[in-house]
């Protein structure tokens, strides 16, 4: 509160939030978390900045020029609102920029740390460009490194669930090797997108000082301290020969977003219209970041309810901590320094009532989306726990935690001839949320105990009715975050740490945690209805094990995998016969 | 061919059909079964023909005037029609009327034989009235019977596959008995109205003397002559005292349909502009009598594709029939004599169609209900068997045969993001095959070949891709009949027989047959996709019995009726609370 021009605000940090349509950067209040102002800036390239290739659905890249555009835009208007928006704000005061994003985006570079499509040679070149983490072009590669490390390394699955996926580091550099062996040969190095942009930003961009982060390398390549960081060139080498050779040219050393990536360029600093000294954290994943942002403390979940979940835990590295079957990934420091980050999700969550909406709703429930979501949402909060009369599973998407099973489907049961749409709406609904209980259910089998969940998300702000029924369901509170921009306060908050208490900012995450966050809004289970919902969960259960593990008596294990292997085999004819 | 007056169109038939909201008239050609003409009549009274209470949603009856004005209008219309219609026609030659009706229909009468509901102090009394087969107000007295037997006779369920109905005529007498006694006291007999109304035209309407026919009396009153007709008196007494006193009052003798049960009185003769010595056969019920029109034979199961179906069969008297669990009955006679006849059904077909067209399918596939079910049809007929990935259980409204359990609800599998309403579509109607084929496949265990298949009623008509399903899924051809009337035309030739072969009509109802239908249109099972379907038919058994048996291995038999107790216990309490 000195009389120092500016300092009426306090210290500012910014958070920049790279999504897979927009970039969003949050100027907040180093102090107290108040958000000062926001701006989104869509990605110009490709369809809402993803570019796809229309012979294989599964590619799914970016291109990074676009993130620079993005930078200087998301963080110049910004600066501009906050200052219109707040006396005395000025961006002399900032002290430090965080940054998440999605992931796994890995992306090859050049010798100097550029993106190598934005040499002349490899210019436009798809291959060449970030590789999105919705790409699912590696899913035999993946298969490869799943059968390979089961084979030779079961330890490296052990931390990530068992099944190395399609949407991760070495499927795509594997994919992109076997299928552009001219990039994957003119790459000196790869960076996740949340490692190349802090080191855009301080400049420090040579791939062999570039600093990497350990949420990136834990969650996604395998990175872990007790194998020596990177799987072992060997196990590289015998994935695919001359994949080892790439070993050496990535990183041995991965780091926390609680330290400092470097500070901030003066050519960057000038673009932007910021000071000198200016620090840039390490990156991590938006989920993890945005875990962070929602407040998550030991016994805490965070879940990001979108069209799908990213559920995130943290347990205190003081206490040993097993591996668990089917969660998708544990890595110390990865969400939080002296906590192992905990990773799982569910497949689908929204995009199962965005299908059931946009193809199963008659126009009676409304003539837009938006008016049938309304309707539905009315009709199906009337409706008690177990009065319809429905029990279905959630995996209209497979299912990522716990089974890890893509060969999985959606199963609806006990409609009658009166069974009506919104009926089918809550039984989707609880469904999602007796697969969140059973995620819950694993974690806490080995010793994590979860006591009350946040969620943050699209769906967490605009559907009560799922909200209360997660809570009676999972018998536990389910609070919103207060910050509807969780990832990009997080980042920000991680910015806050990385400058450091003396510069304004603060000494710990669980500080910044304490200080920039706070509890939003709360549903409380109510116990009549959790008493029925118990009922209802041991019969999913029952269907979960009988559809979803081979081991369980109930010998329905094969049903939708048959299903699904007679669909491909009658689609795969009928394009033979039709071609 | 003589040069008698009217005989240039031969002797003629007369079918009448009494449905639940109408009666038909058919005047048929007595040689060759070409249909001269025929008038439906709407019920009057009630709702559609169904008279309701609002305070029970089980209660379903009918007022016996009705019949009365039908068989005038009907039979004075079609006459007049076929006189119009046809050059030479003569209401003198017809020679016979037949009588088929919806059942069980009983009715309580007076000691003439009348109605009692006729009677001034029981006028417009429901329970004096006709108790409609859907009329489910004695399911508590039909589970009184089916544990009572079961513990004294349990002869008596295994030719009515193990469970007595609420549709069935002990449930309703006795219901009357429980909640009317005054009506119940008041009745001097019981009739059903497949043999009250051909009493009634013969005016032999003394309950001692009125003609019974076997197809009502064995498959719904356990009337059978290994035991000696009805239930014992013993049996009836401990099933409530007072009801043993009533069979002494019923009948001891029942007949098939190709007997007389008379001819015709001079005053409904003088009433209808009939001659005299018309035969009136001995009634039976729609369904029975629709097979034969429908050409029924040994080899050939005729369905009534309905909102629900009924499978008539028939096997030879000559070889030993051994009862069939879980088919609802099996009657020496009930359709043809020389046969046993052997009825089984769907509980939900058509309704299952409508449930989903009228709930689950959004505007896009058409504004009304038929441009919607023709879209469905044309987007469905174009996927290959297996192509959808989905599989469904037909237990919308319970099953009937071959699991008789009502406490069974609906399933579907295998859906993704990506399902459309018309893959669900075509898996409903897929899922009715699988279900029509366990009944041929119980049916054929026991010895009685199934080659082929005659479709009858609504949905046969109008639903070519469904016949096309059925006859892949069951690998067996599918006709339709051609008569749309067929349990009139079954009828009319009942008449034929009862009149006899010197009179114009037929010596034997095979004769009959022979001459009088002609096969419709026929679909043939398709190799390639009966190849399919005997895989997905695999996967549906494996759920079929998982969740309908509870000696299966699979232990899922609890969750459909833990979801509905859990259901019935929650609507209960809400009831209550709101109360």
């Amino acid at each position: 509160m000195s009389g120092r021009k500016g300092s009426r605000m306090g210290k500012v940090v910014i958070g920049l939030d790279f999504g897979t349509n927009s970039c969003r950067s949050l100027v907040v209040d180093a102090a107290s978390g108040r958000e000062l102002a926001s701006h989104v800036f869509p990605y110009p390239s490709g369809r809402a900045g993803v570019i796809t290739d229309p012979a294989d659905p599964n590619v799914a890249r970016q291109d990074p020029a676009d993130y620079l555009l993005a930078i200087e835009a998301t963080i110049r208007q910004g600066l501009k609102k906050a200052g219109a928006a707040r006396r005395g704000f000025s961006a002399d005061d900032v002290i430090g920029i965080g940054v998440d994003t999605t992931g796994s985006s890995p992306m090859p570079l050049d010798a100097d740390g550029q993106a190598l499509c934005f040499t002349k040679k490899f210019r436009n070149n798809p291959a060449a460009m970030v590789w999105l983490w919705k790409d699912h072009s590696g899913f035999e590669e993946a298969a490869q490194v799943t059968a390979l490390a089961a084979k030779l390394r079961p330890h490296y699955l052990a931390k990530i669930g068992g099944t190395y996926s399609s949407e991760w580091w070495w499927s795509k550099i594997l994919h992109c090797k076997n299928t552009a062996p001219d990039v994957f040969a003119a790459a000196a190095s790869w960076a996740e997108i949340c490692d190349w942009i802090p080191a855009v930003l301080t400049g420090e961009l040579s791939p062999a000082r570039m600093k990497r982060g350990i949420c990136a390398a834990g969650h996604k390549a395998m990175f872990n301290e007790q194998w020596g960081g990177l799987p072992d060139r060997d196990f590289l080498e015998a994935l695919s020969p001359g994949l080892g050779a790439l070993r050496g040219r990535l990183y041995s050393e991965a780091l926390p977003a609680e330290q400092a990536a470097g500070r901030i360029s003066p050519a960057w600093a000038r673009k932007l219209g910021l000071p000198d000294g200016v620090v840039i954290a390490v990156g991590a994943f938006d989920a993890h970041m945005g875990a962070v942002g929602a407040g998550i403390a030991e016994g805490t979940l965070v879940k990001i309810l979108g069209t799908s979940t990213c559920d995130i835990m943290v347990a205190p590295r003081r206490r040993e901590l097993k591996d668990i079957p089917g969660v998708c990934g544990i890595v110390d420091g990865s969400v939080m320094s002296g906590y192992y980050g905990i990773e799982a999700g569910q497949s689908a969550v929204g995009d199962i009532f965005l299908w059931f909406i946009q193809n199963l709703v008659p126009d009676s429930f409304g003539k837009t989306q938006d008016e049938r979501f309304r309707s539905l949402q009315r009709a199906a909060a009337r409706l008690a726990p177990g009065e319809s009369g429905l029990l279905a599973l959630d995996w209209n998407n497979g299912n990522r935690t716990v089974l890890v099973d893509v060969r999985l489907s959606g199963l609806l049961l006990g409609q009658t001839l009166h069974t009506k749409p919104h009926e089918i709406y809550r039984a989707l609904v609880e469904a999602t949320a007796f697969g969140a209980l059973a995620i819950i259910d694993r974690i806490e089998e080995y010793g994590v105990a979860i006591r009350e969940v946040v969620n943050c998300g699209g769906l967490a702000a605009k559907n009560p009715l799922l909200l209360q029924i997660y809570a009676d369901v999972t018998g536990r509170p389910m609070n919103i975050s207060r910050s509807e921009q969780t990832p990009a306060l997080g980042a920000a908050m991680f910015a806050a740490v990385a400058a450091g208490e003396k510069a304004g900012g603060h000494a710990t995450i669980e500080r910044a945690r304490d200080a920039m966050t706070r509890p939003g809004k709360k549903f409380l289970p109510i116990e009549r209805n959790h008493a029925v919902y118990r009922k209802l969960y041991a019969l999913y259960r029952q269907l979960h094990d009988g559809f979803g593990t081979p081991s369980w008596q109930g010998g329905m294990f094969n049903v939708m995998k048959d299903l699904l292997a007679i669909r491909d085999e009658v689609r795969r004819g009928k394009t033979c016969s039709s071609s």
